[in-house]
């Protein structure tokens, strides 16, 4: 995995009991699940937005701001970003075993 | 960065001029930017909707879901993983620093 | 309220328990609130996006997808559009009182 | 159409050309369609959120804000509710003839 990811994760899990005044990560654990997943899918939004707009560097910074997210609510809900990419190796894995046999067809 | 996510960026260069019908992932570059755009919306929202139901293996469905149509939608907006990650790291330096500074007072 | 509305909240009415196989809203009802839920998600992307582009026929088409599911949402949690319309004639009420007031300053 | 939506959309109306620091609303057409189509992004969410949590008042609070905020995106667009509601009429309209063939066989 990615430095920035690894680093990211274990920073988010520090911030998870601390003090909600400390960060905005604590402050988003504090206010709780539906927060968090509010703001992931107000993310998901902006993302959308910057894209349809074609403006490359807004991409990169709601993309970064939807990447957060997501690790934060994965955290909350105990799944980690390993698990994520475990699950789309085992797909590229399928897809890739299909494609092997379509070839020899 | 992850082999697994390389792996994809990869795959997801080489299906960008390919056939619709050579695989999903073509056919939603034909389909053009608002409907990649709208499907990163989507599994956003499932990702919110996973999360709240507590389903662990759902998450991990849906957030892998969301990262693979944010390298899609990336793709197509000519922005690299790697760009996403630099962003992040260039954020986590600054609130380091921050951070360094107030421990100081 | 509109006679459109009152009609297609009597329609979404007699569909809630109907066999999945008669209609549309009927096999979203027997699939749950949690998909009902993600199609109102997906539909309320679906006019960022139209809106966002510009196009007003895609507007309509997409804003009246939105209002549809949102009547099919508020079913399954027995709210009526009339409670939600209540709410808006009440924020209505109370900033119109506001204003007056600050008109006499 | 319900008294309130036409009360609104005038009020909406009004505020299109005034000065930011009068309203919200006006602050919003400040801002321009893609801040407008965010909050209505963001308020689909929410409303997803409040059906799944099964809380009624928050559903009806945000059901409230969703078609507020459609309201305003729609007047941003040139777009008003009543192109909304002849489309659903319009489709109304067709499925019944659809369903008044279906019986006849």
């Amino acid at each position: 995995m990615s430095d920035i990811i690894e680093k990211l994760e274990s920073l988010i899990k520090q911030r998870k009991g601390a003090s909600p005044d400390s960060s905005y990560v604590a402050s988003l654990f504090t206010k709780g699940r539906k927060k968090i997943a509010q703001k992931l899918g107000e993310e998901g939004t902006e993302t959308v937005i910057a894209a349809l707009a074609g403006d490359r560097a807004e991409l990169v910074s709601e993309g970064a701001d939807l990447l957060f997210h997501l690790l934060i609510l994965l955290e909350d809900c105990d799944v980690s970003y390993a698990d994520i990419l475990s699950e789309l190796e085992r797909r590229e894995g399928v897809s890739g075993i299909a494609e092997k046999a379509a070839r020899k067809d």
